[in-house]
C-alpha cells in the first residue's frame, strides 16, 4: 500500500480522498491555489502545497506544480478526485513518466473512452447497445440523408473534432437536413479545421442511467449497479438515486453486464462510471460515455452497496486484488443524493460565492451522509465550481429515503451566501419526482417553469 | 400512526426522537427547562413548550407540567428517550390515565424488571441464567454462611430494599461475612427502614455484553444482536462496540435467544436491552438487568444491522406488527460508538459546561455518524449530564471501525469547553482496545491509571 498519497483536486471531493487515505492509514498530501489557503482540504491534510494563484489554469491544473509538489514530498501516488486533471491523459502521461502512480485508467485508455467515435467503435465490439448512428465520420449531406433514413429523425449532427456545442445540429425533418448539414459542417471546419461529422438518433427524453464499476488490475471486473441521473438543469445532474425505480431486476442485470463488458473491452482499470440512456417505453438502453473517474454522486451507490468507492480506487491502485466478486454485491435499500450549490435559483442560478456566517448540517441519525468542504466562517472563492455540499441519505425503501431528504433540507442552514437548498426541497417534493415519473427533460421542461413562475 | 409525539426528554436523544418523527411524517412537541430555550431540541420541534426551571426536578422530571404540555398541545404519544422519566413507571401510568400513548413497555412490566429480585425470579422462570445467589431474602448471618457456601466468594452483599450504595458489601473471604452481613443489614435497617439482604456471587471482572430486542404489541419478539459495553469509568459506559469479539456465533445465538425469552416471559413491549455479565473463560453469562427504554449506545446496533431502532419504538406503540424477523437480522461488520463528554479528564472528569466557541463535527464519507444536540455558539448549561455527542463508526471489520474512530477523533474540534475527545483518542489507540482484549475492570485498574501518569 501506498505510504504517501497526493490529492489533486479541492473542495468536499478532496476531503472525501483525505478521509479515506487516512482510514487506510496512508499519509496525505493536499494541494491548493492561493485561494484556498483556508479552505477544509488544505487545514485536514497533513502537509498541504500551494500550487498558484487562484485561477484553475495556474494551479488545479498547472500539471507541473502538482508534479512538483508529489515529487517533494514524496507522494507515490495522485488521486485526481473529479474535474479538473482527472481525464486528462497527458497528465496521466506525465505521472507515469515520473513514477507517481496515477489513481485511474490508464492514459490509453483514458484517451480511447475520451474519444467519441473510438469509444463508439469499442462498444461495438464488446457488444454493448450504442445510439443508432453512422458508424464513422460523414462527409457529405447525401451520405447523412441516406443514413438518417436508417437510424430514423430526429438526429443529432456532430462535429467529429468537436466540443463546446460547436458544429452540432438537432434535425427533426428530412427536409431540414442538407442546409443543417451543411451549416455545421462548415462551423466545424471552421473551429476545428475539419468538417467531417458524426451522427446519431436523438434518443431525448430518456432516463440517464449508469453503471457504477470496478477494475482491477488483474481483469476482475463487477459492478456496483445503477443511478438514476435524468434530473439535470442544462446537462448538470442535480438529484441523484440509486437504484433506478425504471429498471427492474432482469434490466439491471443486463444492464450491469453490458457495462462490465465496456470496461472489459479496453481492458480498464480502477473505477469508472458508463453512462447509458434507457428508452424507457422501449425498454432499451444505449451507451453514452464513460467517465473513467469517480463521480461526484458515487456515495449514493456506496450507500446501497456498502462499498467504499474511494478506497477500493486507492486499493486498486496499489495492485491489489478485488476482494468482492459480482456476487457479494447486494443493492439493499435506496439512496438519494442532493447537490447543494451556492447559487440563486431567482436569477438563474448564478453563482454565489462569499462568507459562510453560520452553518449547521444535518448529519447526526440513521443514513444520513454529509459530504463538504465548508464550516463557519470559511468563505467560498468566485473561481470554481459553486457546489459546497452534498446531502445523501439511505432509506429502507425510496419513501423512507424521501423522507429523510426532506427532513436533512429542513434542518440544512447555511446562512451567507444563496443556495439551492430550496430548489432541491421543491423539487423532492414535486409530485412526479415523488412518484418517480421523471426523465432527462423534465426538470427543465416542466418542473423549472412552474418553479420560476412560483418563486 | 400518531399525527403528534411530544419527546419528554433533551440534548442529543431528544433531536435523535425529533428527527425519526419528522422522517415518519409525525409533528413533534419539545419540552424544555428554562435553561433549554436554545437548546438544539427546542429549536427543531415544531412546537417547542416551556416546562419549568433548570433543575431538572422542576422540569424533565416534572410530570404534571409534562403531561399537561401533551394535553395542551395534543399530542398522542410520549417518547422519554433515556434518564429522566423513561424508566418511572408512575409516569408511565400517568400517561395511560390520560389516554396517552408512552412510548416503552407497561408499567407493570417496568415494575417487574426494575425490582432486582423480581427480575430474577422472572429470569429464572424463563430459564435465563441468573448470577448465582440467593433465592430471595435473607436474613441472618447464618443463613447468609450457607448460601455463600454453595455459589462460591467473593460474594456481594446488597440491601433488598436498596439503591444509592447503602447496604452493600463485598465479602472475599467466608470468616469476613458474619461481620460484613450485620454491618450491611443494620445500614440497610438504618436507610430504608428494612434490613432484608440479598447475595450474590461477584462476577469481576466480566464482559459487558447487552442483548437488544424489540417487542411489538402482538407477540413477536426479535433480538438484533449484542453490544460489548465493558469499557466503563465508575459503571458509567465510555465505549461500546457491536458485535462482541468475545462471544462466536454459538453464544450469540444462545445469548440473544436468552434475551428473547427474557423479554416474552415478561409480556415485553417496545425495545429493551437484556444486560448480561460474561464470564469469558468460562463462556457462562449471567442476567444483571433489564433496561426497559432504548440506550445511548443503541446506534451502534443500529449500523451493524440497518434497523432504526428509534422508528421501530414509534412503530410498536403505534401497534404495528414488526416486519421483520428474526432471519431478516443480519450482522453487518463493525461499529464503535464513543460518547464525547464536556468534561475535564485531568481533573477527575469534572463536568465542564460552557459556551461553544468553534466547532466541527467529522461527519462526511462513509459510515460516520455524530449524534448530537450542540452547535457553534450553544452553551453547554451546567444542570444536565455531561455528554454532549456520540460519535459512532461503522466498517467492514473492527479494524476498519478503529481506523475510522481515530479519523473522526483527529477532526472532531469542539472549542471553549473541556471534553475526553483525546481521552477516548488514547483509549481506541490503547493495545488491548485494538485487540479487544478488555474486560469491566481494564479501564478503571488498568488504563485509567496508566493514562493518569502520563496526562
Amino acid at each position: 500500500m501506498f505510504e504517501k498519497l497526493l490529492i489533486a483536486n479541492r473542495g468536499e471531493i478532496a476531503v472525501r480522498i483525505i478521509r479515506a487515505a487516512r482510514e487506510l492509514g496512508i499519509a496525505t498530501v493536499a494541494v491548493y491555489s492561493e485561494a484556498d489557503r483556508d479552505a477544509l482540504h488544505t487545514i485536514l491534510a497533513d502537509e498541504a502545497i500551494c500550487i498558484g494563484p487562484a485561477r484553475s489554469t495556474e494551479s488545479y491544473l498547472n500539471m507541473n506544480n502538482i508534479i512538483s509538489a508529489a515529487i517533494v514530498t514524496g507522494a507515490q501516488a495522485i488521486h485526481p478526485g473529479f474535474g479538473f486533471l482527472s481525464e486528462n491523459s497527458k497528465f496521466a502521461t506525465l505521472c507515469e513518466e515520473v513514477g507517481i502512480k496515477f489513481i485511474g485508467p490508464s492514459a490509453k485508455v483514458m484517451d480511447t473512452m475520451g474519444d467519441k467515435i473510438n469509444a463508439r467503435a469499442e462498444m461495438i465490439r464488446a457488444q454493448v447497445p450504442v445510439i443508432p448512428g453512422s458508424d464513422g465520420e460523414v462527409y457529405t449531406a447525401e451520405d447523412a440523408l441516406a443514413i438518417a433514413e436508417g437510424i430514423g429523425y430526429p438526429v443529432m449532427l456532430k462535429a467529429s473534432a468537436g466540443g463546446g456545442g460547436k458544429g452540432i445540429r438537432k434535425v427533426e425533418r428530412a427536409e431540414d437536413l442538407v442546409t443543417a448539414f451543411e451549416n455545421a459542417s462548415s462551423e466545424a471546419q471552421a473551429a476545428f479545421g475539419n468538417g467531417a461529422m458524426y451522427m446519431e438518433r436523438v434518443v431525448y427524453p430518456a432516463r440517464h442511467i449508469e453503471v457504477q464499476i470496478l477494475a482491477d488490475q488483474h481483469g476482475h471486473v463487477i459492478h456496483l449497479g445503477e443511478r438514476d441521473c435524468s434530473l439535470q438543469r442544462n446537462n448538470q445532474k442535480v438529484l441523484e438515486e440509486a437504484p433506478s425505480i425504471a429498471i427492474g431486476k432482469t434490466l439491471r442485470n443486463k444492464i450491469g453486464q453490458a457495462a462490465v463488458r465496456a470496461a472489459e473491452s479496453v481492458g480498464y482499470e480502477n473505477a469508472g462510471t458508463i453512462e447509458f440512456l434507457l428508452d424507457e417505453a422501449k425498454g432499451e438502453f444505449y451507451f453514452m460515455e464513460m467517465n473513467t473517474r469517480v463521480q461526484v454522486e458515487h456515495p449514493v451507490t456506496e450507500f446501497v452497496t456498502g462499498v467504499d468507492i474511494v478506497k477500493e480506487q486507492i486499493r486498486i491502485a496499489a495492485g491489489q486484488v478485488l476482494e468482492k466478486n459480482q456476487d457479494d454485491i447486494e443493492i439493499k435499500g435506496h439512496a438519494i443524493e442532493c447537490r447543494i450549490n451556492a447559487e440563486n435559483p431567482a436569477f438563474n442560478f448564478a453563482p454565489s460565492p462569499g462568507k459562510i456566517k453560520s452553518l449547521f448540517l444535518p448529519s447526526g441519525g440513521v443514513g444520513i451522509r454529509v459530504d463538504s468542504a465548508m464550516y463557519p466562517g470559511y468563505s467560498i472563492p468566485p473561481y470554481y465550481d459553486s457546489m459546497i455540499a452534498k446531502v445523501i441519505v439511505h432509506g429502507e425503501n425510496r419513501f423512507e429515503a424521501l423522507m429523510k431528504m426532506q427532513r436533512a433540507l429542513y434542518e440544512l442552514e447555511i446562512e451567507g451566501v444563496s443556495t439551492n437548498v430550496d430548489f432541491q426541497w421543491e423539487l423532492i417534493s414535486d409530485q412526479r419526482v415523488v412518484a418517480g415519473d421523471y426523465d432527462t427533460a423534465y426538470l427543465m421542461e416542466e418542473f423549472l417553469p412552474n418553479y420560476q413562475e412560483n418563486n
